[in-house]
């Protein structure tokens, strides 16, 4: 799955545009003026390294970040990111509310209501599909 | 999916023996003497209303499951028992891994640490197949 | 104190409204379009079953979910609901100010101060009345 | 309610030892040879200055914190102690066992149950009340 | 390191001026209205106790209050104010973004993300040091 | 700071035993047989990029990282381990425990005793030093 030639870098930099599109791109400029390395960290660790790994598809691995996220609850923009990057891989919205919705059980009603709204913000900034 | 003449008590039932075989069933046997009506509301909410919702698989619920409870990492017991659902609904050892080691990305180095260390002890416990 | 002719939803839907009033309607109606079966349960799980259930007060059950969604610290929206159903199941304003204080102990000073603030603004819009 | 010539740490002593009995003066002896200022501390602050205010009784307070240990999840022999707490200032099995349930709501399933493990265990060694 | 003539107030009040300046006490005056006897025991507790011991001096305390917020997460306005402390103190701009960056290890890369944009909102608020 | 002959891995696995000395190697060994890749990315991210970076000192490092670990309350190996770190990396048993005595104003009275008893049983484990 990964070119032996290409450098972390540069395959967590595709596999970011891949997942996350300008999402991820415009998380990494944001932090060119306060904690430049951290971008590359970002980049290289997560998505060089995690994302580009065998074994599991970038869909399910959407759904490990979207209940994660929903669960912890205290990473609102992260969590918009990935429902995008849900949107993205293939996910459908269905899906996406499922998984949210699952997180009532593990993480109580709250989690799963905040994952909600988050959900509704990206699908209305999303084109309007018929999902 | 559901029938209707099934109660949600008979789904939720049916569900998790198809999920969490001897576990889940151990978790509601623990209850009868401290809190028989949490047994019922266990088995009626997450197994009876949420996993056999359609839209989303088990095998797909299993990897939101497994992803979060690992994130919240205050769960040890429960992450135990839906790393063998996980086994049990169709993901292989090494898919299970990969989840849990992406919650590092999520959670930090120690969340996902004490995940494979849950997973470690589940996989000894299960029966020695090939993966 | 459950009419066994009153479903489950029915139920939930009428305690919901004795506790939350508006707050809680307004919140399932936000769900309608996102998730309206997430609502169904929100009604049915925590207010249906939950909240309906004897032995505990809903002052009483308002004083744990205040001192809980202040102690978890990532449930703002859901705190403040609380908090309005907190005075409207009977608390007054020194004695939610005081549950709020007490975690402190338990959760640490800013998860403390960040309810209080909540309670602030959540006594700023209620009727003024004499406490 | 305090007594002026009362020092906050006798103040806080006696009140430790309503709330606790045993468990609190143990919790302090533990520290001696660690952290005795801590210990001191623990004594002075919760139970000095928020256990012994005005405005919330000692059953309220209990309600308080045993949701909040069970919502937060993460610590466990702080639990116990206040499940025993509870039962030490006017509640009674059931209403602990409501409001651990209720947390379910809040915090997800994983969470209640480990709380109403850990009050099966404090009740199984209390003595045999018949509630 | 305490003046045995100044009240843990008193001392906490100073303390908290030369760790927080203006920030702390507009924490401790927006409680007059809402929970002033709360405003007393954030200055006498976390100031006048805790800051003020011997044996860890501010800056070393400033580090560890960074991590833990940035960790947590879920307490921005108080992560915000104590990186203002951290510079108030001694820490430079470099140091702080090391402290948050690590917390990607420990918290995960979203805990780390909310803290460095945090840090940049602080950073731009301030007067433009040359670091 | 870094050697660029040096790979992350070399770099990562010698400052790891400058940290955490034997405790580091055996949990890279714990992980052999359950997930090798995610031993080589704990020595490479945590260690290899982070830990080795100029602007912070190790005896900072660790005063971060006991911090955190003491308020997240939920990864008890890992903030032994890290116990044991701060000794090895120059802080003193009083100043660990001062860092720990301090999260009782973040994370809560709870989360401080924790990480005190966690303390005083990687002190009990060590030689017997003067402090």
């Amino acid at each position: 799955m990964s070119d032996t030639t290409e450098s972390r870098f540069e395959r967590g930099y595709r596999v970011l545009g891949e997942i996350d599109g300008d999402g991820g791109h415009k998380v990494v400029e944001s932090l060119a003026d306060i904690a430049p390395d951290f971008a590359r960290y970002l980049i290289e660790f997560p998505f060089g390294d995690i994302y580009s790994r065998p074994h599991l598809d970038l869909r399910a691995r959407e759904i490990a970040t979207i209940a994660a996220l929903t669960a912890l609850g205290n990473a609102s923009p992260q969590l918009k990111v990935h429902i995008q990057a849900g949107l993205n891989v293939g996910l459908n919205r269905d899906e996406i509310v499922e998984i949210i919705m699952q997180m009532a059980v593990y993480a109580g009603f709250p989690a799963a209501l905040n994952g909600l709204f988050a959900a509704k913000e990206v699908f209305a900034a999303a084109q309007p599909v018929g999902n």
